[in-house]
């Protein structure tokens, strides 16, 4: 038995998640990626987790910065998404929701959340490193609705249809 | 600056997942439990990860097992989700939609997809566990619609408003 790489792409497809867009600082000033990986690990103390492709150009910045930067996105962010999950697609624009301050990273106006932590450990894992990041600050923003990945398009979680059928407005 | 365990919560209930039942094999039988942390880590070679509380009375044979079953859930799976989420709940009951052999672990009949794979590392982190497994076998089933856990509830994904408007009959 072998699974290819398409079929465990294929199964992935399947899967949808929660977006994020994480940021870390490297020589050069900040970089972004878009991550459908990141995930609550442990609750204390805090720590979650996301992976890199080794081969991106960001990956490695990330990787290796003291300090890292995770907002969970909403839909109004789906364009943002799109940017930071393209290879040269625009960073930290001045048309983007970026708020900058001196001394910290760039953060995602609207965010649901901004969670700041330290990167704990880095995992290699096939193609791909698997990053541990220990969380010390975290800051909610408005709930909104939450931005989702699924089968290569953007969603946002809606009630299943058997909790609509059994409210009463479900006719409408 | 600390995060305390409630705030990194709260965050993560406005992070939304895709649920997967997992399931490994102790000397005692199968065990199994619902999660929401099942990511795509690497593609070539396949891998994925997930977290583990370390209290579970499951977690430590899922950990210490050589072989896992990772299912991906639809909405058709909500019960058995609450069930495998659930200390005491219910684990592979006859009105549960288990298919058993002989020589493998149990699947979940109907999963959008099954990953067969052999944990590869174990990473404590915090209070859990992070879990590498190196995927060799994926059988995709029908697609059906996602099961999506967020905010302490059930879902699965819908359009985007802006893409419904534009459809044709986003009016219906």
């Amino acid at each position: 038995m072998t699974a290819t790489a398409d079929a465990f792409k294929a199964a992935f497809r399947r899967h949808p998640a929660g977006v994020a867009i994480v940021v870390g600082e490297g020589e050069a000033g900040p970089v972004g990626i878009t991550a459908s990986s990141v995930a609550s690990v442990s609750a204390a103390p805090p720590m979650l987790s996301f992976s890199l492709a080794r081969g991106g150009a960001s990956a490695g910045v990330i990787a290796g910065s003291e300090r890292i930067a995770v907002m969970l996105l909403t839909t109004g962010h789906k364009g943002l998404a799109e940017s930071f999950a393209r290879s040269g697609g625009d960073r930290f624009t001045p048309d983007q929701p970026w708020r900058h301050s001196p001394d910290a990273l760039p953060v995602v106006e609207g965010a649901a959340a901004v969670l700041h932590g330290s990167v704990t450990r880095v995992v290699p894992a096939g193609d791909s490193w698997l990053v541990l990041v220990t969380v010390d600050d975290v800051v909610l923003g408005e709930a909104g609705d939450p931005l989702v990945y699924h089968d290569r398009r953007w969603w946002t979680p809606a009630e299943l249809r058997e909790e609509a059928l059994a409210a009463p407005d479900a006719e409408a």
